[in-house]
């Protein structure tokens, strides 16, 4: 582990930025963790600066993933190819039942080390134990929209009690870590969640001025118990319990009627798109440009490494790119630019966080280098195709959230990448002896 | 570039190695360029030779891309997003007329530079000026098959020059590069080669005793064209014009009847399937859990990287995973194990080349080596999944080809990476400038 100075003010000089909206070519300072210009012409001051020399590197924006499971990397690889139920039955959940806060650490640990080295800056994660998670965010500069995500399958006094946790997790920790943390409130999802609890937690984010978070439609089997259980589809159920009155967030949204998504647009619900977990687990493919075209943000998550089975949104991107494509039979489908943009923009819009999402003066300084002194970057043709159809998380360098550096020449530097490594693996060691 | 001792008979110690079938943990020797042992006891000699140390790293068979076009590198990223023709039209073909043997050379030394560090260590090529891209492939250590692919669409003088090139190219490089090299005959797709010019090449490689090459079915506008111009579908018109009767491997394969997967099965007719490229392009989504039950032997093909965008075989490894469980709603279509071979053993297969595709004694010694000390590969619980569902192309850390060392530590030791990058750069530039 090493430190890094993270002066008040500096240059990045003769770097090629692509802010999201179009390609410059010249220097970026950054001020107090915020951009303060971008442009081909050096300001007056450069010379004075502390200075990053930008020669051979891509700078973009840190990409956003919209929905995932941190934790549960500790279950990378250990069901695979298996039918859904099955695989939630004999092998996610009763190893999820033995998870221990230190478990939750450890596994999220895990995750951010490949998160924040593929060049992902900030996160949402829905999971139990959120304490922990929080702690590892804080400890590793990252940016992160926090839930504790709730199955309200239980006794009412379980039920008070996991929604207490959630409002004490929300007064604890939204707006900590200075401000990287901020958090939603999360019934896990319409098929886990009585209709009269999701109200309640609505009722906490409209008490909190909270966005709301939950899982949505991600099967046609869960759309349709939606229907013999409650008479609606998910969506209409969700409308119906007031969760659009809040600002918030879906994910999935794979089986979707047209009415369905003209309901989304019309409450400004975001979605959260995880096309490699829902094509790993054979739910689908979500109808991606026709909400696009309604006007829906659509943002990319992961999912968990449990089910994609990396945490690289690179190929989030690509995937967003390719198969809606294929799928429709139409080329011009999601073209780079809009995936580009689903990755960052439009994750940070779907988080409800400001001024994040693109490099232009005024927004935050989370911000990625590419090493593009690489074969697959030639020609230099148009760098937001390249970035979208032929880069991995792996051409990442650095990485800086909030103008301070965290990831230098693919090194961490505020974690203990091989302990995290040690200790993740001994944690999983230690689930399945138990 | 450096240099690298290539002792005749070696070992490689404390590795784990995914032979293709299963996980061992041991030791691996190499003598002649063969694989000579591999088990989890050293044998008697082992002390004696000389050693590698694999700790750290999981050995895998070298990926076999089994379709593409290596020099068109020099158009990634020069148009994306497009309709079919106006994408040909108006980008890739003006271009293509304009590309001297110097381009191909320049684009097909870009390819192998990332194909070889991505893990790649066998690759088919169809294109012109071939006698360039077996100069690249001598250079490179790589192994390759060769394929002049002949467009006949023009007139009968022209199609007498070209095949009688394919012929020259066949019989000047078949075996060469120390037998690296082997060659297959190509007429380039149904629809744009007349049926008695397709004859003509299924004769040559009767007579030669080559292999057989062409696309077929990858738009289900040419199937239409083909029954509109011929009165069959792609499949009856080549088994007709004897196309089957050689060994033979088609690509793409896109749009097939379940009549044609069977008849494909019953002449064991091998297709590079090329996943990437068919959504990128809206091609559409192929059958291929039907035709791996049918047992057609499917192979992956990145296509070129102008519609994919990049050579990492890894990818196509996880698309092929992928999609074809989200398409079929079925999570247990293509798993890990079969996408692996897809990329390995079955390439080899397609390629119609012996003794290569996993590691087991008596095969050669193509191989590769990933760094699994990363996050990514965490936990240990299945080093296949890891590979197929998290690992990209990055990953790779040393690459061997019949026993000999190309790629050390990420750097290709016998191409000059830099200068190939720059020439690259150059003869693009030359190409728009002309």
């Amino acid at each position: 582990m090493t430190t890094t100075n993270n002066p008040k003010k500096w240059i990045i000089k003769n770097g090629v930025f692509a802010t999201g909206q179009a390609i410059v070519e010249g220097c970026m300072v950054i001020e107090d963790g915020m951009i303060a210009y971008i442009g081909s012409q050096e300001p007056e001051d450069a010379s004075q600066l502390p200075s990053v020399e930008g020669k051979g590197l891509l700078f973009m924006p840190g990409l956003v993933n919209s929905h995932g499971h941190t934790a549960m990397s500790l279950l990378r690889g250990y069901g695979d190819d298996m039918v859904l139920q099955e695989w939630l039955q004999t092998k996610m959940w009763p190893m999820e039942a033995k998870f221990t806060s230190d478990d939750v650490y450890w596994g999220s640990s895990l995750s951010i080390v490949e998160m924040l080295k593929s060049g992902t800056t900030t996160f949402l994660d829905m999971y139990d134990h959120m304490d922990r998670v929080a702690q590892v965010v804080d400890e590793s500069g990252m940016r992160a929209v926090l839930a504790r995500g709730v199955i309200g399958l239980c006794s009412e006094e379980e039920q008070e009690r996991k929604l207490a946790e959630s409002i004490a997790f929300a007064k604890n920790w939204h707006g900590g870590a200075n401000g990287r943390i901020t958090v939603m409130m999360s019934p896990h999802a319409p098929y886990t969640c009585p209709p009269a609890y999701i109200e309640r937690f609505v009722q906490a984010a409209h008490d909190l001025d909270l966005p709301l978070h939950t899982h949505m439609s991600e099967t046609a089997a869960e759309v349709q118990q939606n229907v013999n259980d409650y008479g609606l589809r998910p969506v209409a159920h969700l409308e119906k319990l007031g969760f659009f009155s809040r600002p918030s967030l879906v994910a999935h949204a794979v089986h979707l009627t047209d009415e369905e998504i003209e309901i989304l647009a019309a409450n400004k619900v975001a979605v959260s798109h995880n096309p490699g977990s829902n094509l790993k687990l054979a739910s689908g493919v979500a109808k991606v440009p026709q909400m696009l075209k309604a006007g829906v943000v659509v943002s990319l998550g992961t999912d968990s490494s449990a089910s994609n089975n990396n945490l690289d949104m690179f190929e989030e991107m690509r995937l967003a790119a390719l198969i809606h494509k294929g799928v429709s039979g139409d080329p011009t489908a999601v073209p780079a630019l809009e995936a580009l943009r689903m990755g960052t923009l439009y994750g940070a819009q779907s988080l409800y966080l400001d001024n994040l999402g693109t490099l232009e003066a005024g927004m935050k300084a989370d911000f990625i280098a590419l090493d593009v002194d690489q074969a697959h970057f030639l020609p230099r043709t148009d760098y937001i195709s390249h970035v979208v159809y032929s880069a991995a998380g792996q051409d990442v360098r650095h990485v800086w959230v909030e103008g301070r550096q965290v990831v230098k020449n693919r090194e961490c530097l505020l974690l203990d990448e091989e302990k995290i490594r040690f200790e993740a693996q001994a944690a999983f060691e230690g689930l399945l002896a138990r």
